[in-house]
């Protein structure tokens, strides 16, 4: 990328009227120098059965190119058309909820070889109409693409040849999955049942991945038909979105980001995050952090909000903090869904950076600001390149493990609710982070790795983990970790297993915490915030120190956190689920002794620091306010230009921030 | 009607042993002169497919005849016999959670040919049988009728049918409903999918509009074969019902009363509604103010509860007060459901006027009371006529509308939590009111015309309330407004579009209030009372006067409630959802201002006053006490008799109500 | 049985390496001297249909007889393999939810004709393999069979052969059941719908009784089948559950326990419970009482949790108190579900005695405790009887009618509730009881009957329980007693009905309170538990004196609770649902009425005491102290030895209980 990407998504097929110059000119006006186009659109392109009309996005291309604006062409095959649909109904995925009904987007089963042969068809005839055209800088594979939970009879009929590959014998299967348990176990492949009904938490969790298999081959078989058309220098992503409780909130259940976006050039992202109060940037460096983490480069979000809903409007301020939140992170582009709001059918509150009636208005008018800073400011604040010393651990695998087996009965917290705790807190210290997962290599790379409820995990896995600490590596582990293997099968060692080894800890019985707290408050926080809650572990160490107790009549002899030298590193151990409170506290005590504790560390939200290395090898410092009081600092860098004003700041200078607004620094 | 009718359902079918001449001596110690009969009764009357036996009906007309109380005849069609079902299972209705389930009643799809033969024969077979006999004032077609969802493929055909005559073409039907959104765009007709899926707001809208027009269609056609056989003087009547909560709600979002009322002689509706402490009377008008605005002339209480559930058991008291609150309404019967308590199968615990035991009991005792004095002051108090000067305008569009387009993404407010926001504020002070809908006449019959969320409406309506402005009217418009045209589209325009020209306001954006508040509480209400939830438009006059604008860190700019003079008359724009205490005061401001603050208003809930004039042309006022407290007050109107007591009541004279209680006065 | 029963579930089956040595070597040290094998487990033995394969239950047999452990063999029938059901898709039960999926247990039809060829056949397989076995001591059928909802066409035929056999004719059937109500009736047999989606709680009650008959006879099928093989001196036994609210609640729905267990040797039953903080015991109590009124004699505890879920991990201490508590109710078999905790499948957190490490724990170190105080125990604490002077009626039609017919609207609570309500009161006032049923012949060997929420009873009941009080014996009865008959047909006269006669109250109507208490606060609780919730009765006595009256505006003229002499005898009414306080209280009152208020009941909850009579005569007394405080008493009998010390007690001797402890003493 030469320059920040300001981008929306376009839709000339969605306008109430005649709008193509006029968008135009108005998206000029705000800085706007990329659409994205056509991923949503494929009844538009193919009204009927082979019948193709590319009017739309021709169009656009050309008044864009003469405009001076990119446009990403989008693959339109995550909504299918009625006809497809009213001719081949099976196209649509069956799953536990039985048959699918037409009209939502994303209901199709991605292996149906009738989707998959109009997919290729439409992609193939719409990238022989684009492929020259110049104002291309690179596409977009489908759109959010998921399995949908496709579990029907074909699917299953994969899955058992997927079982075969891997297992060769119903023996195999049955053993390592422990099928006898209520009589489920196949003795011939042939009497395999659909795995729609399972009660086996090994078996279910397979499929899942098998799931996600079916997303990884079906991108990389759309990457693959792109690439005979594409041009030098045209880039292929895809859109990639987290798991969703109404915004973007943490690992996505159904991808594996990892694995998914290999064939891609570059991750694109979407995040949606609560805004007016609610903002806290959280997710916007939560989702960074993980599309960064993919490729281990700079990122685009491809979507995220202007107006969109009700309680998601920003406040005068939030959209320009929320824009440059995300070049912190790394991302190279920011694109709003979307540009107008749309009148009918299903999204219409899901606003875009124009209002219903199409004129300027002050979320546009702040949209101005941003395009303009991002054009004067491109070559200080883009391709921010980042050397972080803490990882994260995340696996898709714990998270279906543990969406099998809950923390409790009753709890709806599940695996994110503990990444993210751990996230949380960090980046309310200004650590920033990488994401890592269990196929990462290079582990010595990180002073401090955070391994929230590894559940699930070969023995290799943790054996590498072992041995990063062995050699010097920090590390923290939380409960359930390293409970099972690879197959969701418990080990039959005294847990947690082989970490034992770096955690110097054992335990056999674990316990639902009831008005239990840490044994005399170790980590001096409000006697409110000392609990303890959802899960514990009755901990006792071998080697390990014990960093705190329980304070409970049953179970005051066990340990809750305990730390151990091992090798030439350290690793915690963390028992039980902890208020933020205390986990804020582990987490600044392990930055300490893993000597990574720095200036950022000394301010903590609502001010929150992002730095990156430029193109020019400088680095840029962000000071964010993410709240509605004022904020003054003390510079506490070395001389610095302020990017918006050029002014120079100097160490001990006093900063002001404006609320949800932010400087911007370069180190000289 | 001569008299009022004090009535009961009546079901010999139902009776555990003989008892029809005890029964009936009973009814007349308690004046009941009419009974209905025979709507949930077809399998007695058709026992198997052609053999029809109308014993029940026979002996109950001439036993009733006998004693001299009147019989409204049912047709029973609203609950079907096992063998239609063993023989035709597909005249069960197939909604969207699939084909249906013998049982219930209401179970069938209205549309089908098999149901509508035997329907018609029985019908035809009923009226043969009774026409002539002179116990019969009126019959009652099926019962509590809508579509129940219909909507399996021979309706789905039908519909595509209804788009085709209502669009010509399939992409007219795209443009203005937006199927492009999502690639749902259909291309050729019979491409076209069952709606059951779509996500598409205007396409699903216009199938709910298409069902309740199937309701009209299948009533008009029971009329047209009963008025083959009714004798002069025989009224046909309906048997409407509403929103339920659990009680009569509000406005019925599977029928629309306006247009389903219009083949019937006078419309009749079933009331039930909380009682014991929550008894306010509000259910009682608000059902009665919809059914006499139908037709703009008295109506049947065909409904409603004598002891019903065991939260609903009248207070001693309360009996009466119910039923001459709703003769205060303009209602010309109030008959119960039912006469005695049903003994076994699924409606055990919605008590008659009857004890299981089939005994006197309290109520009935009541009961007696209310005949006697239904009789002696039948002259004075039926037939009652209203001139309100207040309408509120309701329109099932924007219900449905708002059911697709929530105001925000965790209300569980829909549209009649709105429209009785209003109404019970205006009934709390003592405001009577008319409903009125889109297709109301003369708007300018009224001085004040309130309308809630009209978030559906076509241009047309909404100049004519322009219009109703500009002549002198009064109106108070809330947000939501004009949003959408009559198809869900969105105005291209900005908000709220063609009334802005009444209300001098505009707004592009809306957010969700957390902690927000009117500024300097215009309304002087209490500190906690001044709050704004779940919506609010961030508005900027025009040509309004600001009345309130939101106190709030990052909206403060914004008004939230503004009135404007425009022509002769005056609008108020509500932008948000406020208190009930804030909404009282915009109600009586308005009031005030449209000059109908009258005398009644000077007393408010729980003394509620009713208003009417009566055959003689004198006007009758009602008093009723909803509260546990005995009333005081001054009398405030002209000489009167009070016509329980037929003691003259002069102005200042200071008049009791007991608790529970009620005053009917005669003005001289 | 010769000695305490102490056992665990144990599948070699599901063993993770080989480990029968080593497993039976900790067992035996922990004193376990039973093991139940074999009833989930018949893909195991039947891998392919027809191929078998008993090598786990020969070789777990010949190793547990050299150890000298004794063995239960189930029959595997309650968990099918995966051959069966893809080869005859239709042996899942069909239910309202639609066709069964494939993976839990439980979800056969057991009257699926396919499901008894195989069922019956691998009964015989086993049988004919294992029957010479000396290690087997009996034979469990199925496990916590129910009838899994089975409602498919073929199920619904039988049902009409049923109806058809006890009513004859389709007339007498609708008359009864009141099926003429919404047209429900049936004219002729063949046009009987499922009743699947009835509304008629009659039928819809009957099909559950029904339902519960299935069960009868399968049960008995398989026994029959068994008794070919057993040999002399080996019980067949049923693991009977309860209600289940994620612990085992109440009386069962779906089996008539009393009818269930008539073909067995001795009734087994499962009880799980909460532990931790908040075990109480009563669960414990409540399902011992059940399982030994079947059959007035001694029960086993099949299956009682170990360490289970991370909830109900026993504190220290509390493993040995639930052991003994099973042991006062009457159990000869305490045994755990089981021995190890799984590696993989669904129930992996459901822990067995030992963890996934397989290794000693604490809970284990336990265990070897009461294994020892067992062994030593046995002759003294085996085999108690009790001579019972109160009893609980329960009824399963009541419990069915009252899940048809809720106590009202809005209320979760149901039938049990009112049973526990009862139940616990009288547990915490260290009450022993008999549970009885309907069918129970000797009522007059009780003094007291609690009788509550009878709904659903026949004449003759009802006429029986007065004839009891006649006779001189109290009984209490709760409001909806004798409401219906045993077709829940509301009776046609005055409530109660029939208990008029023994109560002397009547009442016509029934209300829900709010805000409502007992005048005058006659049973002197606490201002805050002097209330009537969700149910109350408006009660006129006849005969009877006043106990209390309602405290309302309304009803405060009616009685709430009364008492009446009856012949030799006197019946208490409660017309309402009072709190747990006044229930105490209504009982304390009605026990010392009936002379029956003992030394037990001078302490109460936490302090527990249970009695029994051994084999030689003498008394045992029991007592446990539920708390986390040590508990002090004065010891109130006559000379005893206790008998874990062996040290001698004489009345008025302090006694110290430790926390979640107990002490047991044989009195001289």
């Amino acid at each position: 990328m030469k320059e920040l990407l300001y981008g929306v998504a376009y839709y000339d097929e969605y306008m109430p009227y005649e709008r193509l110059e006029t968008d135009i000119q108005m998206m000029l006006e705000a800085g706007i120098n990329v659409v994205r186009i056509a991923e949503s659109t494929w009844s538009t392109h193919e009204p009927q059965n082979g019948v193709f009309d590319f009017t739309s996005v021709n169009r656009v291309l050309d008044a864009m190119y003469k405009s001076g604006i990119h446009v990403i062409v989008g693959t339109p095959t995550y909504a299918v058309p009625t006809w497809m649909v009213k001719e081949h109904p099976d196209v649509l995925a069956v799953t536990k909820n039985g048959p699918g009904k037409y009209g939502a987007r994303q209901i199709m089963d991605i292996t149906n070889p009738a989707y998959l042969f109009y997919a290729e068809r439409i992609i193939r005839k719409l990238m022989d109409n684009v492929k020259d055209h110049p104002a291309i800088i690179g596409y977009q594979i489908d759109n959010e693409t998921k399995h949908y939970d496709t579990s029907g009879p074909s699917v299953q009929q994969k899955f058992i040849k997927y079982l075969k590959d891997k297992f060769k014998t119903p023996d195999a299967l049955n053993k390592e999955f422990g099928l006898a348990y209520w009589s489920n176990d196949v003795h011939a492949w042939e009497d395999m049942p659909s795995v729609i009904g399972t009660i086996n938490g090994s078996l279910g969790a397979e499929f899942s991945k098998f799931q996600r298999k079916l997303v990884d081959d079906f991108l990389a078989w759309q990457v693959h038909i792109v690439k005979e058309y594409r041009q030098e220098g045209q880039f292929i992503t895809q859109n990639f979105d987290f798991e969703w409780r109404g915004y973007s909130f943490g690992v996505q259940p159904n991808v594996n980001h990892f694995t998914a976006s290999e064939p891609f050039d570059i991750t694109g992202v979407d995040i949606y995050h609560p805004t007016q109060e609610d903002l806290t940037g959280i997710e916007i460096s939560f989702g960074g952090d993980v599309a960064r983490s993919t490729k281990q480069q700079n990122y685009f979000v491809l979507e995220t909000e202007a107006q969109a809903f009700s309680n998601w409007t920003p406040f005068p301020g939030q959209l320009r903090l929320q824009a440059f939140s995300h070049v912190a992170s790394g991302a190279n582009m920011v694109a709003y869904w979307h540009w107008h709001s749309i009148h009918n059918s299903f999204e219409t509150y899901w606003k875009g950076l124009l209002s219903h009636d199409l004129q300027p208005n002050p979320v546009y008018h702040e949209a101005k600001t941003i395009g303009a800073d991002f054009k004067r400011l491109s070559s200080k604040i883009m391709n921010l390149k980042k050397k972080n010393k803490t990882a994260i651990l995340v696996s898709n695998e714990s998270l279906t493990g543990l969406s099998w087996f809950k923390f409790n009965q009753k709890t709806e917290l599940n695996y994110n609710d503990i990444v993210r705790l751990i996230y949380d807190e960090l980046y309310k210290l200004n650590v920033e982070v990488d994401m890592i997962h269990p196929d990462t290599k290079e582990l010595d790379q990180y002073s401090l790795i955070i391994v929230p409820c590894l559940y699930v995990a070969p023995d290799s896995l943790l054996e590498r983990l072992n041995q990063f600490v062995e050699d010097g590596g920090h590390a923290i582990f939380t409960f359930k970790s390293g409970f099972t293997n690879e197959h969701i099968k418990v080990r039959t060692t005294p847990q947690p297993g082989i970490i034992e080894k770096a955690c110097g800890v054992q335990y056999q019985m674990f316990v639902e915490p009831k008005n239990v707290k840490l044994a005399g408050n170790p980590y001096e926080v409000e006697e409110a915030d000392n609990k303890v809650h959802t899960w514990m572990e009755l901990l006792t160490p071998t080697t390990a120190n014990i960093l705190a107790k329980y304070d409970h009549p049953g179970w005051g002899e066990y340990a809750a956190i305990t730390g151990n030298e091992y090798g030439k590193g350290y690793a915690t151990y963390i028992g039980c689920i902890v208020s933020i409170e205390i986990m804020s506290s582990i987490l600044a005590q392990a930055l300490k002794r893993a000597n990574i504790w720095g200036t950022e560390q000394e301010m903590s939200f609502p001010i929150i620091i992002k730095s990156g290395v430029n193109d020019q090898g400088n680095t840029i410092k962000f000071f964010f306010n993410y709240s509605f009081e004022e904020q003054k600092i003390e510079y506490p860098f070395k001389e610095s230009t302020e990017l918006l004003s050029d002014k120079s700041v100097h160490i001990g200078d006093s900063l002001t921030i404006k609320p949800w607004s932010f400087t911007v620094l370069e180190v000289n």
